[in-house]
């Protein structure tokens, strides 16, 4: 893949904040774009920001463009709907290749097959990058610069898979090949779960006094950042990937259950002299074996190439 | 205390990130500082950045120093070990007022009390400030300014808070006076519970394949920051507030609970093309209950005054 040439017609289906990326790094080599969105209005932002021109019939996204089908449409709607965009887009004829950019690649993929789609010319992807926020608006061309961006090339054809990958450089972003499921196991654990934790530790404070919100620093702001993400978005994804992040999820309840459990027996059973929990027992043991687990968990995710913006989903 | 005088001589013991600190924001207001620690090489590291002398036979902490008791002494030692260095230090006549800094208050106290500690010159504390950092070398004039300094002044005698008091504003801090079991109640919400969270969510990466960590973004960075925590300091602290703690983790590993049984029905349930979780039914209201009880949680933390270097623990 050293040689590769930039797209040059490409429909972007969906103009939230990555479909809006895509299309502005496009743009910025020189690529035509055409725009669809449900919203109008989304679209209509879209293309003030310079991100490209309105698909003909846009507005449904159900017409082929004038000029016949592009190289690539990309799909970037939530995973609930990638195979029913895809089956219509391809009934429609709008491109020659197809890509989808869900943070899910195993459940889209099943429906899309089973729906009919053709697979050969689709190509499952997903960019691990994101914004705190969300829209058109938030779209830049830089967002997946030095990024990883999956492929899930299950049953794709050669061309198939070199046209989508042709769009990931374009957009300045890594390739990585990854089975569909290896994939959705992975982002379970890096993504998919830690939000949900977030949003579990965040809940917390929602009904708590103001006095004690005045002793919030920085440790509970970061635990807590991505817990502000969409909460109809992020129902849609976890949903989308249910299976691998109960996995998850429930291994971070059992281990905070644990902990719960180890804390309750030592307060209770102390003497109130007594030094908090000893040295070596197991009450002791069971917290400071978790915190170590986290040092070394911790320890091991490799330095952020990109800085706080390029936050992956 | 519109009117205060900033200390002159005051005894540190301790001399880990916030006492020498303490002592260094204390020297540049022309404070005497005299320094203690049971680990020589930490109280030499604190002497040698200018934070103050060493406290006569200061390595034992146990002999008073040459001129008379000082006006104040702060014990920056573990919460476990706050009662026995008050004993002590109220034996050998150290200080004519004391304070501590451990982020735990009510177990401390009741032990000091139940030593036989005199409590009416003794007043606790905790300024909510810290680094990811620890130890002498870590120490910085500035940790404190504009940040919360929690004052528990339960038998205290106005002297003791007023000498207290001052120490807290001349070290740039904002003084709070909270009830002890309201406050230990309060950090734990605020800062021992999403300890352990994080250090939960990254103890799933401990054991995980490299090609996983290479998907890592922003988000899960944010989550687990601070599990790179000292975990003996941590358990220490956790144990110290061990009632607390628990009552709020057993509430997230609810909360994660029941969204991994929600997605668990909701993947053996659905058929394959069925849209994933339906938008009003049961399983998707659990996940997205916690996902809005997360924002509404996330939106009550005041807007940081400092910088992400000032981070309460």
């Amino acid at each position: 893949m050293s040689s590769w040439v930039a797209p040059r017609r490409v429909v972007v289906i969906g103009t939230g904040l990555i479909g809006t990326s895509i299309a502005l790094a496009l743009r910025e080599r020189g690529g035509q774009v055409l725009l669809a969105d449900r919203d109008p209005a989304a679209v209509a932002l879209a293309v003030e920001m310079g991100a490209g021109a309105v698909l003909p019939d846009g507005r449904r996204g159900s017409l082929p463009p004038t000029g016949g089908p592009a190289e690539l449409a990309v799909l970037a709607v939530p995973p609930a709907a990638v195979a029913a965009t895809l089956l219509d887009a391809q009934k429609r004829g709008l491109a020659r290749f197809y890509t989808d950019v869900a943070s899910v690649k195993v459940r889209p993929l099943a429906e899309a097959a089973e729906l009919g789609c053709e697979m050969s010319v689709f190509v499952g992807g997903h960019p691990l990058a994101g914004r705190e926020r969300s829209g058109p608006a938030a779209g830049r061309a830089d967002l997946f610069t030095g990024r990883p961006w999956v492929l899930c090339p299950a049953e794709s054809d050669p061309a198939a898979i070199e046209a989508v990958t042709a769009l990931v450089r374009t957009c300045g972003a890594i390739p990585r090949t990854v089975e569909a499921a290896e994939h959705d196991r992975a982002v379970a654990v890096v993504s998919h779960a830690p939000h949900v934790v977030s949003a579990a530790m965040a809940a917390r404070l929602a009904e708590t006094a103001d006095t004690v919100l005045a002793l919030a620093g920085q440790g509970v702001r970061d635990v807590t950042r991505i817990a502000a993400g969409d909460a109809h978005l992020w129902t849609g994804i976890l949903s989308a990937n249910a299976g691998p992040v109960a996995d998850a999820l429930e291994d971070v309840a059992g281990d905070l259950a644990r902990v719960a459990a180890a804390l309750r027996g030592a307060s209770a059973g102390c003497a109130r002299v007594a030094p908090a929990i000893g040295g070596a027992d197991g009450a002791a043991g069971v917290v400071t074996d978790l915190l170590l687990r986290g040092n070394r968990g911790r320890g091991r995710i490799p330095a952020s190439k990109a800085g706080g913006r390029d936050a992956a989903r």
